[in-house]
């Protein structure tokens, strides 16, 4: 067969490492692209200008680009046959991307742990995101339920890997040359410093945007991510085409610069969850909170760690959870990342 | 509170200047994008080539394009409560915009005249478009009618400032350099010159586009400009997101290559109404009238003036208003503005 | 009249040659839109490094982009009054198109039959595409029905040129430098060499994309190609609008990665036919069909030639034709074309 039929679960090795296909170059064109796609104002990602004021060589491709370019290449040998998207932990963007960049991913099997029903398992990859000079500039892990193909391959040792709720501010990886000294607020769009932010604080980021069928495939597909869900009409009995979680991990931030305008760069993804699938039609909202800060060596950088929540129609005003301890169903995601911001 | 709640009548001030935010660096994605938008098929924004042997150092951006950036930047100022965009005026294009240029935009405020309502007023700002060198790349003047939010603040002294009804021949800037002496026809795609066009004239642009959700959500997004009524379908009462005016100015041009592929470079924007709304699924068509010529001392280069008029699906051919002096419920749009054409 | 009226069967003339308008600058914008628009995810169109490992300068523009760029040139000049598009024939790929070329088209008449009604005729055309320093980088034969105009304009003398069936392997012009000795398979997406694939083997790729009027929108505007049939949702009497078939070929090809990841690249189209017309709406799926196989002089280079059909739902498992020699009603596309191949 000359198709790809994707791993199942029992052709995993804990140890092993996948290089994953398919590197791809970026340049201006990815970028206007997720701005037409996404209502994404940062301005360090906008403007060299801005970025170049703040101590970097031009403005970087938006972190979360570097992250789907990434992931999406991960998706035929990690999710192809997976049931479920289970997690993140101990993400880190540990360099820029510029135009001119190519990125290539490969992933090392970290975990494996078979369910007891026996037709299934959960796989921990470490994926890493290089660059064409071999820098790693995004690492992080991603554990999926994948299904078994041959019912009788016997389950491996279990291995779960421990791993670190939230990254340490001193896990934290601020881009070299980083500067906010002389940042300019009012370019930036808004006045609030790292120090105007209060642990505990909730921001509820106004704006909504109904989803398209035909942006979120546009988007999809540019990061090379080829999953079936989301394209064919007719895989799922339902007729709905799923929409890809980073769709909805781009648009809530985007969203969130109305309100943390000067959360410029994220370093770190602490965690993740999809919390309930996103269908065209639905209109998206955000809202964040922030959990913690720290201070950074850099000059005028501080660090924040926010929960940034996307919602649909529907959601009761921050509302996250039931007393089940069930996400609301109106709870499309619920992310922990790490940002800097001038202080 | 952290999100921008956009400023009120009350709040604006006569000679202030707003630094709008967020600073934009264009590239050939956003070149791309437009082609992909829009039917645009001008010669000197499509090939490098064609603009070299017009005397500019490259294709630049399109002068639209430049438009929107500049315009997008001043909506969360500017246009956030504002009830209705009444009026567009003495707007010039100074210098093209190429390919690594940033832009940034700042208002001056030069007119204020509360409503009688004492609920709203009309805010009149000059606008200027500036690039990575400080030049100012394009400046224009609009008034929008903005609510107030304490109807208890005192209204300001009326002040509304005088604006030309059309810029002059005098008043155009040709970019520097422009040389339509050897400009070719075939690679244009229309034989017409500047000589073959006459005052009073109306030219059918024949073709029409149908509007879709994501094509003006992507247009509009692509400028930066955020407004809500744009993209939130829970926003208005009927569900419709209404789609920003300037999508309709672009789309009108582009059909305009019809009959009027050699009137290559906008220079001005005489005045402009968004006549009626325009939803999704809205077919657009366009036709344009000679309202004017004028010489240029630019070697080969004539200035025409044209009025466009985009229409959609049910208008009368060359229908504008009626008796009652009121646009005829088809029309969208009627833009006048100053070109550069070949002689 | 200042539109353009496009020709009618009586407006050509064997041997005269038409200068296509608007010479098109691409750019890595267009490159990353043809990611966005389709599953396209051959590595030597995707990295730099990749393709500077196979020989190359950079990475090339898709080969189906520069086709899609030369041809929506010409359908101002050819197909704005054609009933029907017939077929393609000794179209070759002469060399790589790079971020920064700019592309222009001309066509030279090479055959006219006009149809025993006297109502419309058939035009053959040689078209080539040139770059800005007079390179031919791609030519093909195209014919089409034209209607007359002109009832009683006399018909011209037939002249029916002879087409090759299919290109020879002799014909086939591989870029200058491209080495496949340093081929990397995991890059690439497949282990498959050229040597494992059988004259006479079918290959199913499996993934669908539901086609949106956006997507097929913004693609075929890229091209510059403003047919109105694909635009205008109002100018047929069903009021859908109807797909270009460019649409098609290019998911089709991207869809065959699956299956075909090292196909890298095209370097001849043997023949075509649009079997049905395709609408919003429609799930497109692909199969193809080792047709045969040469040996190049290029390191490591070995040539296949591909049946590639684009299917829609419904479709039997490679079925392309009744018992009565037409096409399938789900059958979309018949494309026969040669590629090149790592051995």
């Amino acid at each position: 067969m000359k198709t790809n039929p994707g791993r199942f679960f029992e052709d995993y090795r804990i140890g092993e490492t996948i290089t994953h296909a398919v590197p791809r170059t970026v340049s201006g064109g990815e970028r206007a692209l997720y701005h037409a796609l996404y209502p994404a104002r940062h301005a360090l990602y906008s403007s060299d200008e801005f970025a170049r004021a703040s101590g970097l060589s031009a403005s970087p491709i938006d972190d979360l680009v570097a992250f789907h370019v990434v992931f999406g290449k991960t998706v035929p040998d990690i999710s192809l046959n997976a049931v479920a998207n289970l997690g993140y932990a101990e993400g880190r963007w540990l360099a820029p991307v510029y135009p001119g960049d190519t990125l290539r991913s490969e992933s090392t099997v970290i975990g494996l742990k078979e369910n007891s029903n026996g037709k299934s398992g959960v796989v921990y990859v470490r994926t890493r995101g290089l660059n064409q000079n071999g820098d790693c500039v995004l690492e992080y892990v991603r554990w999926v339920m994948v299904r078994k193909n041959r019912l009788d391959a016997p389950a491996p040792e279990a291995v779960v890997p421990e791993l670190k709720k939230a990254l340490a501010p001193a896990d934290l990886v601020i881009p070299a040359g980083l500067d906010f000294t002389r940042y300019d607020f009012a370019l930036a769009g808004e006045p609030h410093r790292w120090g105007d932010y209060q642990v505990g604080e909730q921001i509820d980021h106004v704006d909504g945007v109904t989803i398209e069928e035909a942006e979120h495939m546009i988007a999809t597909r540019l990061w090379q991510n080829t999953a079936k869900v989301h394209f064919d009409a007719t895989f799922r009995d339902d007729g709905k085409r799923l929409i890809y979680g980073g769709h909805i991990i781009s648009m809530a931030r985007a969203l969130s610069f109305n309100g943390l305008a000067n959360a410029q760069m994220i370093v770190a993804l602490n965690g993740g969850a999809h919390a309930n699938p996103c269908f065209s039609g639905d209109t998206v909202k955000a809202w964040s909170e922030v959990l913690d800060k720290a201070d950074t060596d850099a000059p005028g950088v501080g660090a924040i760690r926010l929960r940034l929540v996307a919602v649909k129609q529907g959601a009761a005003p921050f509302a996250l959870k039931g007393e089940d301890g069930k996400y609301a169903p109106e709870v499309l995601l619920d992310l922990d990342y790490w940002a800097v911001m001038p202080k």
